[in-house]
């Protein structure tokens, strides 16, 4: 057995007695915020109180609050209960009761006020009371004298009224615990929708009691239940979250003709998809049984579904199948359609109908966007905040998606800057009021339910502050650091995107000993956007296992982030002896890695495909070094020598393992600053 | 932000290709292991066949067992699936059916071959399947060419038929999936018998419909509903555990009569008990009525737990409020009761005839054992091994529990070498087999569902060890160096022995930065055996929150054990100089550490009580590195600073904030290494 060093990034404390709202780590930040003088014990006397309307709703979120405080603070169960308003520490105040079913744009506004004596929490409705008891627990604080809250005042109103997460659940099916824990996250920094990709090519993910070869042919087993629906949607009503399902159509749907071959346009017969990419197949849209199957899908799925809004997907038809049907080929030449894009208009126009008559307003992806359909319908965009104007300004209401895609890798800083009204420029306000907001995307090629929560959580978090807070909101150092408190938040309420990382690499490393590593998957990330597709040495599929250390890297290095922060002060010349000690102490770490790493790697068939970023990682950090040493002596470094690291670190940015190596444009910059020299840009 | 060093105890790779048994990481250890050479690769081809006798428990057996694997390999859910034994991987064999409800005493014995080409399970009943499913999935390896099994020959059946984990939910409430992922651990290390401690004076946790004031009055709202039992009953059963209910009579029953007063002795009113220990209320014996209300009590009890055996406590009953009813001193003088314990014999002759009547066989705590009760009770011992061996030699049979006390805080090391049949040695072989087994006992005084996991394991495997493998596997550091796979497993199996650390530790910290607390946390022990009751501060009760240093602290510190490891090798000379450089990096740490820590101990009022303790550590390691310091320079250190570090170390030895510093003694070792001095013996 040996003792080994691991090194983790750890947040830097916010005191209880920061006057800068920007200092307290509210995520996401309020509109307005005033800190008070003195703090609210939270301890075995404190007690919730409802005054003004009560119902099932807000009794339940305040029940849930307490659960919260208790998981947070370790206080035992019978010391916290509601009770009479007159004598509670948070006396909660609520107007009225919110709708039986959420719907768009309810009030969430809420207003906060702490001092010493006691909490008020104000709101209109049940929603905005839950959005203020979590602004309250995450004011929560270990003191010198106990638990405590801040004095403070918060005025606090969402910006948009759509504030959405969607999970894919037929590329990968996710089990209800894994959602129910995800809907916890979303409440925790209040987002309002969650979005179910309930349809794929690769699966088909709900009961149908009408068609029933849906998920008995078409999921392998793997669906939910009429029951366990109502029950998460339950869930999620209890938070304050819609359930906005989704059926992807006429494309995306492989999984459905499994069962019932009729609806699609080429003769079948089929079976689930199991790779990724855009599929033929697509159903026929000139049939009329097919409209009189989705009238009879709509209206079942309708009943179970009680939210005002019912997407349809209606993204990426290649258009194949129906140039391979003579069928729909003359249907088009007859009706006057001259491509498939008018085809799908018409077959939009069909559904949406349909959608109306059950009492539903459609919601579509980009591609269903066309003047013949009626303005009631919702637009969610992946193409971007102008297309999502457009749309506005043709009095369509939108979502952004573009920007939004967790499954891109990109850090959170980056979702953080899409704005979803950077399009929007030209609009009047009423038409900028047609955006609604966004949602974050959880595409599930390459997540599992061991690791899906470490590709949400906790950069999710950004995009819910990009959409709930005001618009000003954007200093990235600050949504850094309060994103760490949102980590640990998420552990409290049970979800696993730290926990699952350790047991994750022990598997990898085939042993416990994980040191070497974890210390160098900590400073690596997964390829973007969709490299990993592109680059694939063997084509992954739905059946892929997903255990290799790209699927345990985390989407962005903290690690990295601070590595590069301490250099960028070095160079600046404004890092204080222990910083440069610390960079040095990193550099060190990296170089010996590799031969610390090498015992593992000829005992693991997970370890071998990093081998050469490993290498890269010793080499480069090598480099660092000598360049700190250049620095350090206030001697110029040798162009020889600088050309030939810029080679090294060339070698270094391309991805080996479909992973990055993060650390490495850090060190790049350590050697031009030694040299004088610039390397060549990288691609 | 800073970046800080973490140490953790991490175990060394065990490999393939290990020929002796000793080394593998199997635990419990089977009874026989035979290596052979080569190995199965686990990969999108595996799957499992039955052949044999089939019934749903064995279907479900090896349902678990797939999902299991596919969670330790990461691998999809669609490449395993239970397919015709002709073309299966793994080829399971049962003989005949286990019995409807499980029985004590059961066949659970198996063989397992595994060869390159494939693997057969045999087993007599599902139950030994289930054993056997569980041995497979411990020998699962990541390998240089991907997942397997080694090829060996297993044959396996327990020692001892009842190996029971008892958990005491009356003190504190753990919510059903606390019980359940910790059944999930039973089942990893082959425990069998659930003991469920489900009334204590501090709650009443069972649902009567017939008595329901004793869930209303008695539970504070926390108690399971007859549902909730029949659930975990059946997930119990498809894990081949049985589930034995306790009632604790006539004493630690002052839950019962806070809606029951008539059933206790003393006048009343009752209210649920806050505070620890043992109290004068007990249950009236000398009236019918409280017959007649047991008849009913444990009818109804009998029908809702389906198992053989039925718990009645019967332990600490101190005889004050029999002492004070003049009724009850009356009784004992007409019917001959000599005294308490005579009084409380005619009880228990009583209520072991109404159980007897309802079908089941009485189990008790060791003071029940009185020749006048019929020889098929069970006596469970919390006395020791010759009190079990004395009810043997009377025709009793008994439980081993003294030894086995998981709240006690022992290393595991402790437990282990507990012997059930240390005071057997005058027995004949027919009364040895009257000693059952054992069962570690979880007392709740001072676990919450947040910390119970760490409390239970992995320490319970030593003992599951202790109770299933042969008498002559005992050797410790093989113990340890398994001890750390089965922790990675229960990982899997989401116990959070391991994952519930650091966020305790942030939230002491009120702050991520938990490095230095860390550093303190690992080389620290809550004080032993019933210490804590004894120099509590302030007393605690039910209603404290269990959210200090003790409460997160490891029962048994790793790193204490591992530098202890380090210093015997060196004071023995056997150290190379990697492991003296180690000893060295530990200290150094240690030493350096407080002065770390105490920016934050000014920020945490949970931090305060470990101030002395923390610096005493640093004290103490730097008497370590100077007496590290002697012994490199070859120098014998002078007796007057021995005798001063000596003064040192026996203040460090001294509890604070209930804690242990568990380093101290390796310390000592050194400073009597480099001084040729003897400390004092510790007290």
């Amino acid at each position: 057995m040996r003792a080994i060093f691991v090194v983790l990034m750890l947040g830097s404390l916010i005191p209880l007695s920061a006057t800068d709202p920007q200092q307290v780590s509210l995520m996401p930040m309020p509109a307005s915020v005033q800190m008070k003088t003195g703090q609210l014990a939270i301890d075995s006397s404190f007690s919730v109180g409802i005054s003004g309307h009560s119902d099932v709703h807000l009794r339940h979120a305040v029940e849930l609050f307490l659960d919260s405080l208790r998981r947070q603070t370790g206080m035992p169960p019978l010391d916290m209960k509601v009770t009479e308003a007159a004598q509670a520490k948070l006396v909660v105040h609520c107007a009225r009761a919110s709708k039986a079913v959420q719907e768009l744009g309810e009030d969430e506004s809420y207003s906060l006020e702490i001092s010493p004596a006691g909490a008020k929490l104000d709101a209109a409705t049940p929603l905005g009371i839950m959005r203020g008891l979590q602004t309250f627990l995450q004011l929560v604080q270990t003191t010198p004298d106990g638990f405590a809250v801040p004095a403070i005042a918060i005025q606090d109103k969402p910006r948009f009224p759509w504030r959405g997460l969607m999970i894919d659940v037929g590329r990968h099916f996710m089990p209800l615990d894994v959602l129910k824990r995800n809907l916890d996250g979303m409440a925790a920094v209040k987002l309002n929708v969650f979005h179910w990709h309930l349809s794929e090519n690769q699966g088909f993910r709900v009961e149908s009691k009408k068609f029933p070869k849906l998920q008995e042919m078409g999921s392998d087993g793997l669906y939910y239940t009429q029951d366990e629906v109502r029950d998460l949607i339950a869930y999620a009503r209890e938070r304050g979250i819609r359930v906005v399902p989704e059926f992807d159509m006429p494309g995306h749907s492989t999984a459905w003709f499994v069962g019932y071959p009729e609806l699609a346009s080429g003769p079948g017969p089929y079976q689930i998809e199991r790779k990724w990419g855009v599929f033929d197949p697509a159903m026929d849209p000139t049939k009329e049984s097919t409209y009189k199957f989705l009238d009879g899908f709509i209206g079942e799925m309708a009943g179970l579904f009680p939210d005002q809004y019912f997407h349809i997907g209606g993204d990426e038809v290649n258009g194949k199948a129906w140039d391979a049907n003579p069928n729909i080929k003359a249907f088009m030449q007859a009706h006057g359609r001259k491509n498939n894009q008018d085809l799908q208009a018409y077959f939009n126009t069909r559904v949406q109908k349909i959608v109306s008559k059950h009492g539903k307003t459609m919601v579509g992806w980009d591609e269903i966007l066309r003047p013949d359909l009626p303005k009631d319908i919702v637009v969610q965009s992946w193409r971007g905040q102008d297309s999502l104007a457009a749309a506005a300004s043709q009095s369509y209401r939108g979502l952004l998606s573009f920007g939004y895609y967790l499954d891109l890798n990109w850090p959170a800083s980056q979702h953080y800057a899409v704005e979803p009204l950077s399009g929007a420029a030209g609009l009047s306000p009423e038409e900028k009021q047609r955006i609604l907001g966004g949602e974050a995307c959880m595409w599930s090629e390459y997540v599992s339910p061991e690791n899906i929560d470490s590709r949400i959580w906790p950069r999710a978090a950004a995009i819910a502050e990009r959409l709930w807070s005001p618009q000003d909101v954007t200093a990235v150092d600050s949504m850094y650091q309060r994103l760490e408190y949102v980590s640990r938040w998420l552990d409290w309420l049970g979800l696993t995107h730290n926990f699952g990382y350790a047991p994750m690499l022990s598997r990898i490393a085939g042993t416990n000993d994980i040191s070497a590593l974890r210390t160098f998957a900590d400073v690596v990330e997964p390829v973007k956007d969709y490299t990993r597709e592109e680059i694939e040495v063997v084509e992954a599929t739905s059946l892929s296992p997903l255990n290799r250390v790209i699927d345990a890297a985390r989407p962005e290095s903290a690690t990295a982030r601070h590595f590069a922060d301490l250099v960028d002060a070095l160079i600046a010349g404004r890092a204080d002896p222990e910083g440069e000690q610390e960079v040095r102490a990193w550099l060190a770490r990296w170089r010996d890695n590799q031969t610390k790493l090498q015992p593992l790697e000829s005992q693991s068939f997970l370890l071998k495909e990093i081998v050469p970023l490993s290498q890269d990682l010793s080499a480069v950090a090598a480099a660092g070094l000598q360049a700190l040493d250049y620095i350090d002596r206030g001697e110029r470094a040798p162009s020889a020598w600088a050309t030939q690291q810029f080679a090294l670190l060339e070698q270094a940015h391309k991805p080996k393992g479909q992973l990055l190596l993060v650390v490495a444009p850090s060190v790049q910059k350590l050697v031009e600053a030694s040299s004088g020299q610039k390397a060549a840009a990288q691609k």
